[in-house]
């Protein structure tokens, strides 16, 4: 075998192996049904977006920053109209969307097996460590990964510690994901490769662009079963330069 | 030397390295200010305690969780009638708990400087993994330390998982901290060695009991000053079994 063959195959969880953005969705849904009980100004959705992203370097990412952002934003939409009432039942909220089952996506258990039996898995995700670790148990994909990591921010340096820790060369890691921003653009820069994957809602705020000579190590794919042909399409490129 | 040297030293972090109760309470008597305005019932301290206690399995342990269980008990202790400007001063609350400096124990320092140039130093810490990181980086105690482990729980599986994956032999292992059932329980259940140092304050539930013949590997402090003497100690008993 060459010493340019894959080492490494990473995945991100959330909306790329299970339904994430689908839940937030219906979270979303709620918050403005009850915010709109109070007659509140207009731009509710845009109000609690900018509340969310003002409030990332406080809460980091998950379901607790994300209610505590509601929250937050429903006092000052309603002016300190909002009754307790409603406050708690964001607070439930919370709790059901902690305790929601994990929703695979399609082909995933097969996908994942067969392909941990050619590559050393990793999971990388991001948000509260908590729940994120409760997902991976209830999803049962747990086995297949050689290493789970659970991070507060995918940046190229939290990449290249792990990359570190697990002395893998990135000219041998492929990450696949959802998110341009968080899994994409961050491991091309590092010189790994990258496969982006959109089988159904990503969070807006995980977009963005791949541009010039970074697209040669990149590939997307519109349904998770077309992955393993791919890797085989990039290890192609990558043994052959 | 002989293979019963101790390997690795590992610190828990708040309350154990730097003030973590302390702000805690603070909060807890913001909580019961604001609360009885409302005149609520009694027991508003209990009350709380119990919904913190309950809401672990949803929120973990942390800020956001505390903050959660403030603003729930906040509604139920004032039977819906609390405002929404005392929402808002919960959640503002949360974000001055999150940003508030990180204050060292005298002397670590020195300590942690010191003792990493004897041996590999891990800290292992429970919470909200966005907030313990910003913590270890501000401490400045980050590079002294080999490994830093975030972890949702301190039981003995998650400590044994941390131990398989540094390849380091219980026995040659000595973990220090403030809580009894975080920090030494599990560690001395597994066949390691602990050291409890109760320098200032610790949260009530982190409290318990060593018995029997868990104690031969246990040794308690009052001052962090005393733990180079006390390692040695436990060594010479360590290269004497």
């Amino acid at each position: 075998m060459s010493s340019n063959t894959f080492h490494w195959i990473a995945f991100d969880a959330d909306d790329t192996l299970w339904q994430n953005e689908a839940l937030y969705r219906e979270g979303r849904d709620r918050f403005r049904e009850i915010v709109s009980k109070y007659n509140p100004q207009d731009g509710i959705e845009e109000y609690f977006h900018e509340t969310e992203i003002r409030n990332i370097p406080y809460y980091g990412y998950g379901v607790m920053s994300f209610v505590l952002s509601m929250i937050e934003a429903a006092v000052d939409l309603t002016e300190g109209r909002i009754q307790a009432e409603d406050i708690q039942a964001l607070i439930d909220l919370s709790k059901e969307m902690l305790t929601t089952e994990v929703t695979l996506f399609e082909g995933v258990p097969d996908l994942i097996s067969s392909l941990s039996a050619a590559y050393p898995l990793m999971l990388i995700t991001k948000g509260d460590l908590f729940h994120q670790q409760r997902k991976v148990e209830e999803s049962g994909l747990g086995p297949y990964f050689k290493s789970v990591e659970v991070v507060s921010e995918k940046t190229a340096d939290v990449y290249q510690e792990i990359l570190d820790r697990h002395e893998v060369d990135v000219d041998r890691f492929v990450m696949v994901g959802n998110s341009i921003r968080s899994d994409i653009q961050p491991i091309l820069e590092l010189g790994g490769w990258a496969i982006h994957v959109s089988p159904h809602l990503s969070w807006d705020y995980e977009g963005g662009e791949i541009e010039g000579p970074l697209r040669e190590r990149f590939r997307e794919v519109e349904r998770l079963e077309e992955l393993p042909q791919t890797i085989r399409t990039l290890q192609q490129r990558n043994l052959s330069q």
